[in-house]
């Protein structure tokens, strides 16, 4: 039926957000609790269910037809457990089988985070109409999903596009995953000031050292900011154009915070990837900011769902 | 019908194989040129329909009904052009119209000849079985190809899984491509040799400097001929690992001469891939030699037909 719902779920390490979303991708009701990161597994369901509860509360979950998550990862789509990183109480965690519970026996479907965005920019963002694209978040960490042949490719597990781990630097320093000279370990915002720091650069009076404050001090000229930009661009272009050339995107969209330095990001960016994405076939590829902004993953966990679990519209919740 | 056939043709730079090749991947007549890759794109293109017309001349050319092309790459398979590099009279070649107009109007399916190896592996070697595979190619150049969710993935151009031309060191030496630190770049066969003899390796009284030279030294014992292989198997982990982080494949195949080596290249890339694919979900991925050998090329040609041109098995065609 053309008002049928999606409720949606996107589980970070920070916040747990939910929605109703309509087959438009309109959020018609909306609930959010902070993340207990560091509490046992069952205070961080007792959070989720809370969340469900607000949903369950409004007139419109009557059309709810189905859950969607979007959870940070790993995630085990295939087992339907989930393990994020920040959320040590959760390993493992059976949180498909206890949202379906908790829902009454609603169908549930789980992506990892960077797989909801990348659905998200698919259905409603910078992705739309490409077939094939790669959709990055560069931020404290760096994920990513891939949009294959028209379709969104979770992968067996829901994990596929997990750029940021992907070693560009097979020598390079020495990343928490356990492997060496990761995406993320050059490119995350953390390292961005990390290495501006270890440069000399030193946050103004304010204190503030984040990347954001790297790339305002890069964007009036400071040489030390501007290079540590230059560095992650050059990782995320290496790491783009490996992408490419494995499985041939035509569009990179990249969100997070640290793309929110624009241009300082972008440019240095587009110029690597002409040293990187060099072969005939992926050469074109076009580099282009997110539009989901912080909805993305409440978006992209109702588009796995009203979508299909690959992605293809469903014939009653097409946009 | 149950006795279709598909010619198949296995286009590189050193020879133009072709041959008819039935549903279950019996090659029944054969035929081969050598490639005249330094001359005219016309007299590349004469070896060619000299090999289609040995295969015509066959009583079994009668049950024919496609053409399936594996060809050096970049291909274009929207344009049905090629641009082999090691060809230089054929850039953005018309081959598929060609091959059409010398047989009389069929079908023909271009693919690179690295999908070709992997349709060929999926079908009848070490990925049967595997819904999610990497197959490669290690030999003087480095190519691939993907299977993702049970199927074939050539990609829109037919390029995908050029797992060569990923940069995993971007720092490192200037690959021909025009970028650094390509897989291609550290683990090719004559990178192998060329880093051995840096080394200070020499070859014997019968003067074999290649790759092959430098195994048979390293199962000897030779330190420089150990850290050669091993600096290319780690070359190889950091890309098989990457392609395993952003697709999720279950099973890396790798074949070509320098595969050849054994347990000198398979052993270190085993104890590598446990440094660089560190995520849960790319933790059990499977390493083994692939099993099609020179025929890679025409059974994959033949499959990417047979099986449809992205892998699915047709009706008729069928194993």
């Amino acid at each position: 039926m053309h008002n049928d719902l999606v409720a949606a779920l996107d589980i970070g390490g920070t916040k747990i957000a939910g929605a109703l979303v309509d087959g438009s991708g309109r959020i018609l009701v909306r609930a959010q609790r902070p993340t207990p990161a560091r509490e046992d597994g069952e205070t961080v369901m007792r959070a989720v269910a809370s969340v469900l509860g607000e949903l369950c509360a409004s007139p419109s979950w009557l059309h709810v037809t189905a859950v969607g998550i979007g959870s940070a990862g790993p995630v085990d789509a295939h087992a339907g457990t989930v393990s994020p990183v920040n959320v040590p109480g959760w390993r493992g965690y059976p949180l498909v089988d206890r949202v379906r519970a908790a829902t009454g026996g609603l169908p549930v479907e789980l992506v990892g985070d960077g797989v909801a965005m990348t659905a998200a920019e698919h259905w409603q963002g910078a992705a739309r109409g490409y077939d094939d694209a790669l959709c990055m978040v560069v931020s404290t960490g760096v994920g990513g999903g891939l949009v294959l042949g028209g379709r969104l490719h979770p992968g067996p597990t829901g994990n596929a596009g997990h750029i940021g781990h992907i070693s560009v630097d097979l020598d390079g320093d020495l990343c928490p995953c356990g492997a060496r000279g990761c995406v993320e370990r050059i490119a995350s915002g953390p390292n961005i000031a990390r290495r501006a720091i270890e440069g000399g650069w030193r946050p103004g009076p304010d204190g503030d050292g984040s990347a954001a404050a790297v790339a305002a001090a890069a964007a009036a000229g400071d040489r030390v900011a501007i290079a540590s930009f230059e560095r992650a661009a050059q990782a995320l272009a290496a790491g783009i154009a490996a992408t490419a050339t494995l499985v041939e995107i035509r569009i990179a969209v990249i969100g997070g915070g640290v793309a929110g330095a624009g241009e300082v990001l972008f440019a240095p960016l587009r110029r690597a990837l002409r040293d990187y994405a060099t072969l005939s076939f992926v050469r074109d590829l076009v580099v282009a900011p997110a539009m989901t902004g912080t909805d993305a993953g409440l978006l992209g966990a109702a588009a796995a769902v009203s979508r299909g679990p690959r992605g293809e519209a469903a014939a009653t919740a097409a946009g």
